[in-house]
């Protein structure tokens, strides 16, 4: 089976959360949306799936993955799926659901990181909202970052099967996302991501793991992968990076 | 088996939505940090819930569910339990993942809006965010709450087993989320609430269809049920209610 993927095209955003655990599984998918040398659709296609006025399953907004019948939307719904499919989830019930917890988590994380520049409305400019962009943003990096990140610290030091993954002794799918996530804050803040992160070894160590797999070190040096970018969630202005 | 519920005792915040589900449910639960006449341990019965060095499931934030030997946080991954424990969820892959993608997107409804009255930083008092404030809740009353609104309208309207409930001909665990979230909106902003209401006939029926569930009643007309307040996510605050 390919899947599709449906996200915008010109970001990594929430999409690349799910196109980390399709690479990992080596899964075979289009990104819908982005088009290329076959067409796929583009956007018109991703329009279409999202105004769908038949399906019984309508999403919210993409990230979107359309897997045979199946369309399901939502970010850490998609990861549960596709973990469970492709030997990216524990099996059994209390690794299951630990995993959707982390994911959910990494989920309230990323909210907080976008929010950095869009704290007044995702509909307006960075630029009309920069003051108060400003202001959130020192609490974020001096509190909610640190705060998320020892976070996930703890669950790594707490793992009785070792610190290597966040559940027990192999990757998971929220392994990836946590990799993405600190990707995103060095991209987004440079300065205050170095600054905390030597607070947290075993997440970096966590990071560096997944950045040498294979699979992964091959995708990211593939046209597939998007580069951060000032549209999407992780965003660099040095103004905000304090 | 006896649940173990672990929130803030003075609201009804996202601890209400799994206490709507364990109620719909007839469990047999207990609010532990709210104690009562048979001490439950309270406030630092949840503190040592919150910061267990042993556990290899490190909660967060609450709520958090004791069930067993299961300790289980974020709000829709508890009722992703609870539903399946309760007849509260669909059977079928294809219910499941959607009943958790519109608890996922009701997570997002719920947090922008509390972030109404918190857009810079949960840690500041309303009062120190006032400005800020203000210009959140115009856009958010204006777009995100009728966007959010109308596509769980759709969702009803979508519905192939006809419009009384979001997924299928019965009751799961998304439509008692959608009840509180109807709810909080009517406490927090009654005038733009009442207004926005009118376009939106389908997802109001539901609200009053749970809201007639003798074991809903029951509760809601119980001591367990905590009234909204100023201290939780749907807060009433006239100035913003514009």
């Amino acid at each position: 089976m390919k899947y599709e993927l449906y996200y915008w095209p010109g970001i990594p955003g929430r999409g690349e959360f799910v196109r980390l655990a399709l690479e990992e599984a080596g899964a075979d998918y289009v990104d819908v949306a982005r088009g290329g040398p076959k067409d796929t659709g583009g956007m018109p296609a991703m329009s279409d799936a999202m105004s769908d006025a038949k399906t019984a399953t309508p999403p919210f907004a993409p990230p979107i993955l359309r897997a045979g019948k199946l369309l399901i939307a939502q970010t850490a719904n998609i990861l549960m799926y596709l973990g469970g499919k492709h030997g990216l989830a524990p099996t059994a019930e209390a690794g299951r659901l630990f995993a959707n917890q982390l994911q959910l988590t990494m989920t309230d994380f990323v909210k907080e990181a976008h929010d950095t520049h869009h704290p007044i409305a995702a509909g307006l400019y960075y630029e009309d909202q920069k003051p108060e962009a400003r202001r959130y943003t020192e609490i974020f990096l001096k509190e909610r970052m640190p705060k998320y990140l020892g976070y996930f610290e703890r669950v790594l030091d707490q793992n009785p099967k070792g610190d290597k993954y966040l559940i027990g002794g192999k990757l998971t799918y929220p392994d990836l996302s946590l990799f993405q996530v600190v990707e995103g804050l060095r991209y987004a803040f440079p300065d205050a991501t170095r600054r905390a992160e030597r607070r947290f070894p075993l997440a970096v160590a966590l990071h560096d793991r997944v950045a040498e797999r294979p699979r992964i070190r091959k995708y990211r040096a593939s046209p597939r992968c998007i580069p951060f970018n000032e549209s999407g969630i992780f965003r660099h202005y040095p103004e905000l990076d304090g």
